[in-house]
């Protein structure tokens, strides 16, 4: 069997249409026979280089009310439920590391997955380790272990280059897209594209 | 005949996206019988309010990289070229008045798909009134009657007017849509779910 391409799918667990993007990913790969890479990463020290502390939903309020509306109607058309955390946006840094761990196993996605549907499939807290450490042991994993390895300084540092190989590839915001080729797509409204992309077909003329 | 259902298009001449959206809504539209009000506003003091002075394109470089090979992938997709006028942002104040003339004439909307097809199909300047008269004079108008109506004193008021409606709505960016029950849509990708919206539709889980 030929190797199927991959698709690098970057995501940072603060990001409302990442949560959108991370549901619906598996299927539309499989559908057109693409590979998905996971990719957790920090958005907040690129925000912070450009001078924003907060998410710009909160910086830009006009935007941030639409962006709410937006995720409702969206989340309707897709069947995903969307709840709002308190804080918004989460502090994502423990459920990140946890996913960059996860990136060596096969319950990276699975923990993914998990960790979007508590934030905003149910609107609860992903932010303090005993709440990462919930969802790991609903999954019937070793919470403690995964937890201290995620801590630790290498990962820590590891979660570092990670953010930093975003930022030197030009990611400015979440969920991002990579293809094989060096294709960049932003959003979840560019799944299908990057997707399609990534098995070999290109926009034409429908003129 | 009943009445069809009106959609708001609010569009700014120095945003890429509106091109698109401007030279698709006609068909879009009337495939769903719906009815398009073209709305020409200034994005400039809604950014200057939130202390932008420029594009957020020039202002955050990345993001801006992106989205000029974003233009790209999307002209291909819809048969529209893309050329980057310089400078951009295009100072698109003399233009934006002169569609406010056209919006209480049917040359409004030919001329609206004019101007985006020099500045972006193209890439030339729609800065200067020469530049704004040679389209009209192109379009069999009568340019200098049309841009000395323009220039005075209260289509300059009525176009602060409409940059403050638009401010007062909520909207953020361009290009943005209304439904007459008052649903916001942002962005040229969000064009067919307004449209669907507008006609009556509303979206439903896929679960």
């Amino acid at each position: 069997m030929a190797r199927r391409p991959v698709l690098e799918f970057w995501y940072e667990f603060a990001s409302t249409y990442s949560y959108l993007a991370a549901m619906r990913i598996e299927r539309v790969a499989e559908e057109a026979g693409v590979e998905v890479r996971w990719r957790p990463f920090l958005l907040g020290p690129i925000f912070a280089a450009q001078g924003w502390n907060t998410s710009p939903f909160n910086l830009f309020p006009a935007k941030g009310r639409y962006m709410w509306r937006d995720m409702e109607r969206e989340g309707a058309r897709h069947g995903l439920s969307v709840k709002r955390p308190h804080p918004f946006p989460q502090n994502s840094l423990v459920a990140t590391r946890v996913a960059l761990v996860g990136d060596d196993h096969a319950w990276g996605p699975t923990f993914t997955k998990a960790v979007y549907r508590v934030e905003f499939g149910e609107g609860r807290s992903i932010e303090e380790p005993a709440a990462v450490q919930a969802i790991l042991v609903k999954l019937g994993l070793d919470a403690e272990a995964i937890l201290k390895m995620a801590q630790a300084e290498p990962n820590k540092m590891r979660l570092r280059a990670v953010t930093e190989e975003a930022r030197s590839r030009g990611v400015f915001g979440a969920p991002t897209f990579f293809t094989e080729d060096g294709e960049m797509f932003w959003g979840n409204d560019r799944l299908e594209q990057a997707v399609t992309w990534a098995a070999g077909e290109r926009p034409t003329s429908a003129a």
